[in-house]
């Protein structure tokens, strides 16, 4: 996945905020850069940063400040997919091979807790304690939402308020407050930073749907694994919990995951299973709600452009999957 | 281990702080309070909350301030110990089965990253960010200790200035803040916050030492773990490096070594090759050169009762090894 480059004005700024993201991991260890630059460069679209940015430009936006908070989402985030994958087993993310399939579990777990380190030491230049405590918070809530996810696998009986409890603290959360804390560090409106609260809120819960979403309809090229992976690993998502409420696939839909469960990797029948149903559409149904609340939030901050660039990643990082 | 029971004045006070540390993982997740409580009721010293409480008598002594730094340091360490016992592939800690066997690499993984998270929440309400600052910058060095320690495995050629130099960052730092923010929060003199430091480094070194010299010469029912786990997983301690320096032993050491690397679990050999030597010694007397600069360190500070009992600490914690 590349970044987002859609908005002329940020590029320069995050070009910036991209090297600064290679500089904060260098220095200290040989290995440890070396492990944290391959996770790096693999690239991604740099959402949080680009919302902790598109925050700033609703106050006094001053790019020294604001990177303060950029870099340290954006390395939380990484952190926490480089233990993702040692939970998931995953031998692939974004097309290239995982720290942890390159280097073993234990390299890949302290390699996590360097980055959150770093990410820590960063922020803490910036002196503002209240900026600290709701970045410690979401790490929190990061943390209980891997844990649900672990204790949540191949358990077909979950609800869907489940599900949307569990996305909410793996993604929601960092997402808002990304648009959160780049308007606060800028001294905007505290309404203001309430309502890019909101709007990041409901854009990550869409972006998860998303992208669980795309698991099961892309294709490998287009999702950078094996489509499938989440099954496999036996995270249940939103189009499965659909399906399963569906009495014509349920028992089917069971008896598929009970054969993965039992560590068959073939997936394509229970893919096909939920692809004949309506899971997918009523997920996508569910991100579109999400998108109309981000939209709606939008509608309370003064108009400019950057609301408008708002609008526009809402469309672009949510609408792949339709 | 049991806890330090040294100081009548400090005992009503630790009760709060064990009260507070078990109150601090709990309310969040059935599973993370478990295992959370798993590993912190396996007791510990406490010694890096007890050096928070003595530090903060050289200023104004406000327990409910400092029990936001004592707390967090304590989860720190329990978080690092938990993720060490991945990397080590440790069955008991302080004769208690480890999260890792209990509940495998994965849930202890996750484990760790809730408890440092809380331990973040709990000083941003400090609203400090010079103790932020301080926090997450040892952070940073204990993950790189710890990467060092990973690529250090069965590495004989290693220094003595190398073993020195991980050890400070595993566990040094650590106490030596400990002593440090207990100051700083009740806003001592800097420069008996500095003593304070100098001090804690000290003892973290001679303690660490000490830590590693009992792994070779305690009995299981004394160390709460087999003797010679350091080794076992290939951790190559400072008796082990002085005996690879010993021309005499130099051949058979690297021999058995090479065997348990093989796979061998019996390391009752090397055991005796190293006691049959004066690494140990060297070892011992190589710690006691750091309770000195201890001593040392404590010269500077106003003489009072919690200086004296700094002293006896120092002996307390440090002696066990000779």
């Amino acid at each position: 996945m590349k970044r987002l480059q859609m908005f002329g004005l940020l590029n320069k700024d995050m070009d910036h905020i991209e090297k600064e993201l290679y500089r904060s991991v260098q220095g200290d260890d040989d290995l440890l850069s070396e492990t944290s630059l391959h996770l790096l460069r693999a690239g991604g679209k740099r959402l949080r940063p680009v919302f902790v940015l598109m925050g700033g430009k609703f106050g006094n936006y001053d790019l020294e400040k604001l990177k303060r908070i950029a870099v340290p989402l954006e390395l939380i985030h990484s952190a926490s997919l480089v233990h993702d994958d040692v939970i998931d087993d995953a031998d692939l993310r974004r097309g290239e091979p995982t720290v942890k399939s390159k280097w073993g579990d234990k390299i890949a777990m302290y390699t996590g807790d360097y980055i959150y380190a770093k990410a820590l030491i960063m922020t803490s230049e910036l002196k503002n304690p209240r900026i600290h405590q709701i970045l410690s918070k979401a790490m929190v809530e990061m943390s209980i939402g891997e844990m649900e996810q672990i204790r949540d696998f191949f358990n077909s009986e979950q609800s869907i308020r489940h599900y949307l409890r569990r996305i909410r603290r793996k993604t929601a959360l960092l997402i808002a407050i990304s648009c959160q804390l780049g308007a606060l560090a800028a001294d905007a409106n505290p309404e203001d930073a309430r309502l890019l609260y909101n709007y990041g809120y409901n854009v990550g819960m869409a972006f998860q749907i998303r992208d669980d979403l795309l698991d099961l309809s892309g294709t490998e090229k287009q999702i950078g694994k094996p489509p499938g992976s989440d099954m496999r690993q036996g995270n249940i998502t939103l189009p499965v919990i659909y399906s399963l409420e569906d009495d014509r696939l349920r028992d089917r839909l069971l008896e598929e995951l009970d054969l993965i469960r039992g560590g068959r990797m073939e997936v394509g029948r229970a893919i096909d299973l939920i692809l004949s149903g309506d899971g997918i559409i009523r997920a996508e149904e569910l991100a579109s709600r999400y998108i109309s609340k981000a939209l709606t939030a939008l509608d309370g901050l003064p108009n400019n452009k950057t609301k408008r660039n708002l609008r526009d990643i809402a469309f672009f990082v949510t609408g792949r999957a339709y």
